[in-house]
């Protein structure tokens, strides 16, 4: 007896190293900072500059020698001359001497001499005699309220590290040493389209037995959001020419081509034939649910992956197995932040298969969203998933489980 | 006695309070939902359809009477006669009777007459005398493999609520129901400018006093990443006449102007006298750590919003107080997800103000980065902040902490 199906299906983790074999890393290009958001460094940034590169006041105030106001307070005040006034980004050309002041605003460099400044509240100014004086109602330590040379980046020193993706805190970082243009990698570029002989364009008619692609918006938009070029093939019928043409331009434009559907054990799939004939087909089925029907190929040395045609397998087959191919491909370090959930149901898996399941969060507790792959609402209830691996046949209810936010 | 100072500080809720009573809610505009990723309905969505419009085959297999197949087995297989072959997409003409089956592939409308579908995986297919037989070597129930009319979505149920952001999930829950314009709240539009006398362009000469400005590149760069369109109104001279042709700008262009820097006490900050002067001082400092010197000022209608001049302080500030006011505008209903960590040290804060700490996740730690607001560090080793409120004065050591991330 011989039965129609899938050979052996491949495990997640070779799927991974077969995917990572077949990807290039990115080269760099030195882009402008400024148009540099939500790309990854390519190399190692050294500080040009110490930060702050002068001993400076971290409040408006008074600079002063703190031993002058050692024994200052609210009963028994300090009297001081101010000499001049600075405020941040002017130097005083003064030199302090004992019972001499300087006026000075937060981030202003400190005024030679001075080794403090005394915060303006618990100060008082007065004009008498042509002459301005300072009253001080709280003495103060040397160094008080001033910042340190080199205190928050010492020339010289690596302030960020290659493979880290530049968010507005680090690109903030970047500036206050003074880069301007920055090494990056190049974006990934990536092919999609949609298969099936069911689907057609959202806004055309619906006839008899046919249903709208979901996948372009789910995989296109994903795409984008991953920060990558994408060549947009659109969507493609079910018929073995257009296919292997639709394969060979994403190949000829993009890093790799991905497609969703037609790759299951239906009669019409031309895809498993398309990249046969145009090249090679490595893994077809893996030890994944949802996801099982995916497809690895090499077609003119380059990775045509594709995912399955139901909506939510194919978004979490994106995210297991193209995202992480996306951070290798521009080197980054990406740090996996996981919210801890309680899970609120026991939930069965099968021993060797590797397991997403869709859950939706909800205050302590991550509560799966069982509606099935073909469910296109299972995408729009959750907020994230969590992976149960090939070994574990029981998630216990109110275990806790990593959540990993979408 | 007179001591030179801010006056009464706003609480964190009355900042918010004026800050909301200042800025309008966005009309809403129908673009195609190609362009529409991380955009915000402004209408709850319909459905049009029924997900599916029909019943359909859930695998790859033989659209069966279930009857015909209950007493299959592997050691009791059943016979079928297969009468077509039907594909997703394609309705069969024939009409199933008993002892017959149809050939169906994953998403095909189920045949007339069939009530389950038996999975290719426990059949094998034989022709013999020019007809093609069928082997059923498992039982199945009726219903079995097929996915109902209207289950996943029914005709005429809200899909999706207004004020949700529109992420790939999202967008495909839209194209399965057929849109392709959806309506959503226009971009708040959002000018912003650096001032201060001691800032200067980064990759200019840093001659002594002078710093880079890091606020502008944090500052627009969270715009951006909030869908904001910006206005970006550059590095403002501490000049009054500079700076008023600046918020008159901002606020003909924008929907309200944001700037930091310039509104502390030094005496070159010109803030307070260029709002005051050309409309209304609402609030000058705020309870909140970091963040005191914040200016809440009114001009032609518009709010103009004053960040510190620190870089730490002007970009938590943009997350507690701008951040909110934007999705007020444009309605989103935003679920906050924290992250739960342990604290990793003892914390004091101070009863009445309302305190943000920058905290780095360390495993199941949240750890505070203590380096203060001067420090531009601080940004680049924080993953996220926690918020301590007015009446809390000490957090504990592994006292659980919720952590929102950047």
């Amino acid at each position: 007896m011989t039965k129609q199906g899938f050979g052996k299906l491949a495990s997640l983790s070779e799927a991974l190293n077969i995917l990572n074999s077949l990807v290039k890393k990115k080269s760099a290009e030195k882009i402008p900072l400024s148009g540099a958001l939500h790309r990854t460094l390519a190399e190692d940034i050294t500080s040009p500059i110490s930060v702050p590169h002068f001993v400076k006041s971290a409040m408006d105030g008074f600079a002063v020698i703190a031993e002058d106001t050692f024994t200052a307070s609210q009963t028994n005040p300090k009297q001081l001359e101010i000499i001049d006034s600075i405020t941040a980004g002017v130097i005083s050309k003064k030199q302090l001497s004992k019972g001499k002041c300087i006026e000075i605003t937060t981030g202003a460099p400190l005024p030679k001499g001075a080794d403090a400044v005394v915060m303006v509240e618990y100060t008082e100014k007065t004009t008498s005699k042509g002459s301005k004086k300072l009253t001080v109602y709280k003495g103060c330590p040397p160094g008080d309220n001033t910042i340190k040379l080199g205190s928050d980046v010492k020339k010289g020193s690596v302030v960020l590290n290659k493979g880290i993706k530049l968010n507005p805190r680090l690109i903030g970082v970047l500036s206050a040493i003074g880069i301007t243009k920055v090494p990056v990698y190049k974006k990934p570029v990536v092919a999609y389209f949609s298969t099936g002989s069911e689907i057609v364009q959202p806004g055309s008619e619906l006839v008899g037995g046919k249903v709208y692609d979901i996948n372009s918006a789910t995989i296109t938009n994903a795409i984008v959001e991953q920060n990558c070029d994408l060549i947009d093939l659109g969507l493609v019928e079910d018929d073995l020419k257009k296919i292997k043409k639709a394969v060979i331009e994403g190949t000829q434009k993009a890093d790799f081509v991905l497609f969703s559907g037609g790759s299951s054990l239906g009669g019409e799939d031309f895809m498993v034939q398309a990249v046969a004939e145009l090249g090679e087909v490595l893994v077809h089925g893996i030890a994944v649910k949802p996801g099982k029907p995916v497809l690895i190929g090499k077609v003119k040395g380059k990775l045509v992956l594709g995912l399955p045609g139901y909506p939510t397998s194919a978004l979490s087959s994106f995210y297991i197995l193209v995202v992480p191919l996306l951070h290798r491909m521009i080197g980054m370090d990406k740090k996996d932040i996981f919210v801890n959930k309680k899970l609120s149901r026991k939930i069965a898996s099968t021993i060797g298969r590797y397991e997403f399941l869709a859950v939706k969060v909800d205050g302590e507790y991550a509560v799966p969203v069982m509606k099935g792959s073909s469910s296109i609402t299972t995408l729009s209830e959750s907020d994230g998933f969590l992976e149960i691996d090939e070994n574990t046949e029981v998630l216990n209810k109110n275990e806790i489980v990593k959540v990993r936010l979408f």
